[in-house]
């Protein structure tokens, strides 16, 4: 089928809305849209998908477009006023694929179709610029060959090196005429060598074989790949537009332009854009010519400006969203050559939904769909001043790339311990923490850091997530640097040059982008954190908008958002970020710091029950003073804690050096404290002796933590403090694990009260984190009061990817298509979703009022956000800073469900 | 409810018969069904469980006991003619529990009960010996006492301990007369101090008391503790079985003794057993006086011999087993005590089960569900001749003792290494080899080894998992062994004793005890294998009986049986013991030899495509080679080949010698080969880049591989061999991985049949062994032409346990009562089997047709085999020497549905 369309036509109203898409492509609806609300388009055609589809089929042009074609032809003529292949205005035009989802640059396009020897004439006739319309001709047979005619654009490039060599010209546009006279000759001679047919001067030829060129470009193979990657389906087919061409440099009074509905960097509402008089598009984005700015149309062109006005704004209000418009002035008329939403930062995103609709130009729900949850970590990041940062990369300061793990900036001195992280950091010095690659043990030195770098690892390494977690600028897998943690020495060779680093020195790294740069260059927080903390003076329109958008998801939502915080800095930001309690609290990363991990290592080489119990008596102390702060920051809302959760073997020293320290602290040999530590090594630690496993093998441990928890959790209950604790069970695969482990709660609890003299309401809930776990749902659900996903150890387990190895692989699992996106930041719907899923059913069956969230890191990205509420989960918990993300995503979740 | 019992009674047919055991306990059962049959036993009466099941829960004694119990007293003194309590003919009796389900040792039982004043005297004159009357007072009063009264036993030994020492006697038999009546009023004494009331002359209240101590024994702590190990409900209850005491030691004519109706340790059909004259049970126990064999009964008393001959005939035909009965002989009169199916060697079980079929005692489905298939690999392994072994021992050889992993006896030299052990057995030397612990690359020496010997380890470790496979002798975990690899040389300090072994020194080790002996014992491969083989001289019975067994298993089972071979010599056992293919042939085990291991590391390393794919090339050759002999001797049946499977690092040098041997032979030097092997390992290898990992990301390793499969089953063909391979493809988790793999597998053989001009049938199939695959079967069978399920890995991810670290805790798990078993040896069936049933029902949904097989550890656990023929799998697969075990379970399997 075909659909003509021009200024006010509406042939494609009969078309039913909701698949207008579908048949017509997503720019021919645009299109047909603009033409029917009365915008001036450049008339034209559309080939439906179905013709594509065919094509595909059968590898036969349909035969219905035989007529239709000459038809369509013959009304865009008259609807123009020019003809195709005329020696009088004559028509050219523009044959472009459209599909139904947005494929950039994907499939083919062909410009400025209908030039021949007679049309060329005619051009110049009309007063054309001679040596545009050659060169018009010269790219047209060029792009003709190539796409139509498949002949490799090596052999016209030669053709065309060769006259700059001989005209001394640089550029492609500084080619005198008789050099492009000579060019086309050229061309043509190799097109009939290569083709063994001459270029066809018919330009009805010219025009069937430029449409089944975008038909085979459907299925051309980065088409396919594309469409694999992004998972669209294979069967759409693309629409092809033919539309009139029309020239911004036809003499004066014609010009081009780009324009944004409003400004898309700040989302200001203030038409922003620019434009070239006497020039085509192609000009714009050659950056020969500077463009003026939009404002300047104004004055020059006042009918044209004040149209141009008139008309953004309508399709502003008609689209429902900022607009990215292309327009086209040719003598003085103005054309709209496109329209589609703009492309914005996070900041202009949130302004502009929410300004939209206190100008009821929108409703809150189109507001909250609008903005993409993704672009909110760059609202809350610290970043550095921009002209500094330029400034130190035009003097050759930029010194590596690595992977952009976590965005934001950062800088400060070298350190290549969590040691000396901390020490400096107590001198108020700002360090960098550089490693080869992270382990659980420097999480105090990444607390400390304003930065974290790694020469080894991915986008989902240890460091990656947990710096994630920190919201902390982190570079990962930055395997040019070549780290000598023994040295204290970093060092990057590149071809001959060699440039060393030592602890002390000043780097910068910019998580957003990879960049590590020598020196240090000054940050400053965001706008919106300034404000939450109460330190932005003045009024921040961010901050307010950012507000505003917060409240209307929560008011929409249906999942709650929780965090995961272990600290009571880590709650407070939680709260600021608008969390409704802590959804996990890693009771593990409490031992980490000196004194501690030394508690830590004596309970765990303890050969005598005293000797263990001591040790963890003093945990205790330390453990209730962590719990009774948390809580303090978290009155009046929910807080979950894990136990213990890693193998011990993770607490234990791995060096000589540490050997000896902890040898001197207990007495025992170093040959002894290194025999325990090795003894307790695993071959897959992921699968080992961890979890409830600890708990359920050392009982004391479990006792400690749950007098820990409900003894803070009394004390600052008698404070007035509204205390919730929720203790987890972490790794649970068997019924009996939890039961075993709530009757020891549940008797510690009992004895405490008594003791106390207070009464305090706790749940005991467990993860869900191992498959085995999910497929006893039912049974677990007796003993457990809440359910928590641990999707991290699922999608380990489920997949058997060990997150930590996975990288040698997984990469090219994705570009293969075999996993269409890391499973472990986006949930793997059909295994991980599918236990899921069952576990949820068969818990309910048993407790229908289970409380089920999830904890992983999969709690706030947004596609996995839109499963887990459609699988009817409670809360989802993640780090603080991406506790935003959530709130959003949940809210789309309810929306477009 | 009681039920009274005597010769030809037959009260309790009123029951059904299904219901008998549940109602009065096993023993109850046995002795009303011999008394209604006719067999003399002494009379008596049951008190049903539900009296026990109404005590545990209101703790009072049943009222309607109160009624009761009197008059079944009365009928058993009128039945026997004696009088409980009296002067005259007293009347003693035995009150026993009997469970539904036999608990030995968990209960109590109290014998002699009524004894007191008036009893003894009439005993005495009765004609029995005052000592023994006294002696047997004597115990009742302790028994009483501990059982009942709960007074510790030490109280009762200081007493006895004191007399003996005045005495100068050293057994309790040999105390006097008057030491015993001074005992009997100190022990007196005694029970008034702890109990605070005097031992109860009135009979009748010892006999309400001994009852409820019975019932009260069933929820004792061990009771509880054996039924939670054993699966065993809490609610059955147990019986109490009141039994008039008959005595073996009254005057001449009178005797005792225990008998099997065929020989327990051979099978062979001859009555079986040993008497005492003039002496009770505990007289045969105690070992004071030596038994004569049963034949002599027929000399010294002829009748008794013949009434005993008959009843031992007729109880093994009524109860359709070989019979363990306890008899006693009181005057001249015989009683049976007891009946049950005797306890019997693996080789007499078969024997017996097989004689009773051709003597048309038993059915054949009788004889196979009386086989433990788990007594089968006693008959198959090599043993040490057992004389020899004894000496041996006797001479203090015995040096330490370890985990009996897998039975059968080894000996030869120490040797540390997999390399030594290759060298020495070329030149025809026994070795042992000893390691620390066994990893890949020992696969080759543990060939070699006439057994395995390791220090570290549980019964699950890779060295238990290998060795079993292979049906080598081995025993793990024996961590008294100091083993120095660098140095040779393995020291055991005992105490102050330090005994040193060198490589070299000649040691044996019985993997079916344990037992760890020093110097070379003389070993006999088993008489089957023997007769398999053709080596056996004369009639081996034995191995008649087992094939005929075997043959039976056939004609009933459903599922067939494969095994698990890698090497021609394992194909031909499987082939011998009845296999119908091969289920598992795990190339990489291939790859282990000293000349590939080195071509697989040059691929591993390989820097060029050319380099790596030359390696690949001269291991095609080798790999064909392996695969033609294997087809050659699996002519006919099936063989499933998996590809490579195992991380890469696994193959790469771990030490700085074999850094250094690798360098020589590639050119590269030390540390690059270092720094590549070191970048290869992985945190968790089992979650890692294996699998069908390697064949999607490095192509070139299946392409290889199927070739070599491909073009060994062609040249095979073409010498008229009829070869089925099946290609499998391991460790799926995505429906895509297996398409993938499926095309390039297609590919290479499409062109290759082309190149040989030969067409071939071959399967391509996949492991399920990744939870996400058994979710997703739905989709992956579509790919697939079979499904074999990897429950070794299964387990380990379904699970999150690392069989290699899960000793850590594992037992603790199963003394807890949270697994009942090790999960790695009996399938788990709530978790890992919940997913083979979904991956089946999924994979038929798509697939109707699909095959469906298992070649984990678990293919020949009976209990985990009746599990696989009851989800309705087509095959199992084990290790060769275990298909007989999985014969037999499987037809089980069939029978117990």
């Amino acid at each position: 089928m075909t659909y003509f369309f021009a200024k006010d036509s509406n042939h494609t109203e009969k078309i039913k809305k909701s698949e207008r898409r579908n048949i017509l492509g997503g720019k021919g609806t645009n299109l047909a849209e603009m033409a029917r609300i009365g915008v001036p388009v450049p008339p034209g055609f559309i080939i439906t998908t179905d013709s594509c589809k065919s094509y595909s089929k059968t590898k036969v042009f349909p035969k219905a477009l035989d007529n239709e074609i000459p038809k369509q032809i013959k009304q865009l003529e008259k609807n123009i006023g020019r003809k195709l292949g005329s020696a009088t205005k004559p028509l050219l035009v523009s044959v472009r694929s459209g599909a139904p989802v947005s494929m950039p640059g994907m499939m083919d396009t062909i410009l400025n179709l209908g030039l021949n020897k007679t049309s060329i004439a005619g051009m110049i006739a009309e007063g054309q610029n001679e040596h545009f319309v050659l060169d018009s001709y010269r790219r047209f047979l060029q792009m003709y060959s190539n796409v139509i005619l498949e002949i490799p654009l090596s052999g016209f490039e030669k053709i065309i090196e060769r006259h700059k060599i001989k005209a001394s010209v640089k550029q492609d546009f500084e080619l005198p005429l008789s050099s492009l006279r000579e060019i086309i000759t050229e061309y043509k001679k190799l097109i009939q060598e290569k083709s063994a047919t001459p270029f066809p001067e018919d330009t009805k030829i010219q025009l069937r074989m430029a449409i089944e060129a975008i038909f085979r470009s459907w299925n051309n193979d980065r088409a396919i790949h594309y469409r694999r990657i992004n998972n669209i389906s294979h069967d759409l087919g693309t629409a092809v537009i033919i539309q009139a061409m029309v020239f911004g440099n036809m003499q004066d009074g014609s010009g081009t332009g780009v324009a944004f509905t409003r400004n898309p960097s700040t989302g200001e509402n203030i038409l922003y854009g620019e434009y070239l008089l006497n020039a085509q598009g192609e000009d714009v984005v050659a950056g020969i010519r500077t463009p003026s700015p939009i404002s300047a149309l104004k004055e020059e062109m006042p009918e044209v400006f004040a149209e141009f006005y008139t008309i953004q704004n309508r399709l502003e209000e008609h689209f429902k969203d900022m607009q990215d418009i292309e327009f086209t002035v040719q003598q003085k008329k103005l054309y709209i050559l496109q329209t589609r939403s703009g492309k914005r930062t996070g900041i202009a995103a949130i302004r502009i939904a929410t300004e939209m609709v206190q100008e009821a130009k929108i409703d809150k729900k189109t507001a909250i769909m609008q903005v993409d949850p993704a672009s909110i970590p760059s609202l809350l990041t610290p970043t550095f001043i921009t002209t500094k940062k330029d400034e130190a990369i035009k003097n050759g300061n930029l010194i590596a790339m690595g992977l952009n793990a976590v965005p934001g900036a950062g800088s400060g001195q070298i350190v290549f311990s969590s040691e000396l992280a901390a020490e400096w950091s107590a001198q108020n010095k700002k360090v960098i923490l550089v490693r080869e690659e992270t382990s659980p043990e420097d999480i105090i030195g990444m607390e400390y850091a304003n930065g974290i770098l790694t020469a080894r690892g991915g986008m989902t390494s240890h460091a990656a997530v947990v710096a994630r977690g920190m919201n902390k600028p982190c570079i990962v897998g930055c395997s040019i640097l070549n780290i000598s943690e023994k040295d204290k020495i970093m060092s990057i060779e590149t071809g001959d040059k060699k440039i060393s680093f030592k602890e002390g020195d000043q780097i910068s790294i910019d998580g957003s982008t990879g960049e590590i740069i020598k020196g240090s260059l000054p940050t400053q927080s965001s706008e919106i954190e300034q404000y939450l903390n109460g330190d932005y003076e003045g009024e921040s329109k961010i901050s307010e908008s950012f507000l505003t958008l917060m409240s209307w998801a929560d008011e929409i939502r249906h999942l709650s958002v929780r965090a995961n915080a272990d600290t009571p800095r880590d709650a407070k930001v939680a709260l600021n970020y608008g969390a409704s309690g802590i959804g996990l609290c890693r009771t593990e990363h409490m031992f980490f710091s000196t004194q501690r991990i030394l508690l830590m290592r004596q309970m765990i080489i303890a050969s005598t029950d005293e000797e263990r119990l001591n040790a963890l008596d003093q945990l205790l102390i330390h453990q209730k003073e962590d719990f009774k702060a948390i809580f303090k920051v978290m009155d009046g809302f929910p807080v979950t804690i894990r136990l213990l959760d890693p193998p011990l073997h993770e607490f234990l020293p791995q060096n000589p050096e540490e050997y000896k320290e902890l040898s001197k602290k207990t007495g025992r040999t170093e040959e002894e404290i290194k025999q325990r530590s090795l003894l307790l090594r695993e071959v897959n630690p992921m699968l080992g002796h961890r979890g409830c496993r600890l708990g359920i093998t050392s009982p004391e441990v479990t006792t400690m933590q749950v007098r820990a928890i409900l003894s803070a959790a009394i004390e600052m209950n008698k404070e007035g403090v509204n205390v919730f604790p929720e203790i987890m069970i972490p790794l649970v695969g068997h019924e009996k694990e939890l039961e075993l482990q709530r009757k020891l709660i549940d008797d510690v609890a009992t004895e405490l009260m008594q003791k106390l003299g207070q009464n305090i309401d706790y749940l005991v809930g467990t993860m869900i984190e191992v498959p085995r776990a999910a497929l006893q749902a039912d049974k677990i659900a007796k003993h457990a009061q809440f359910f928590s996903f641990g999707t991290n150890d699922l999608t380990q387990t489920t997949l058997a990817f060990s997150r930590d190895d996975s990288a040698s692989f997984l990469n090219q699992y994705i570009d293969l298509g075999i996993y269409k996106n890391n499973p472990f930041q986006i949930i793997d719907r059909d295994g991980v979703g599918e236990l899921i899923k069952i576990a949820i059913e068969r818990g309910k069956k048993t407790k229908a009022d289970l409380k089920i969230g999830i904890c992983g890191e999969h709690g706030s990205d947004p596609y996995s956000v839109n499963f887990f509420h459609e699988a009817g989960l409670n809360y989802v918990s993640c780090s603080p800073f991406r506790v935003p993300i959530a709130r959003l995503a949940a809210a789309q979740a309810k929306l477009s469900k």
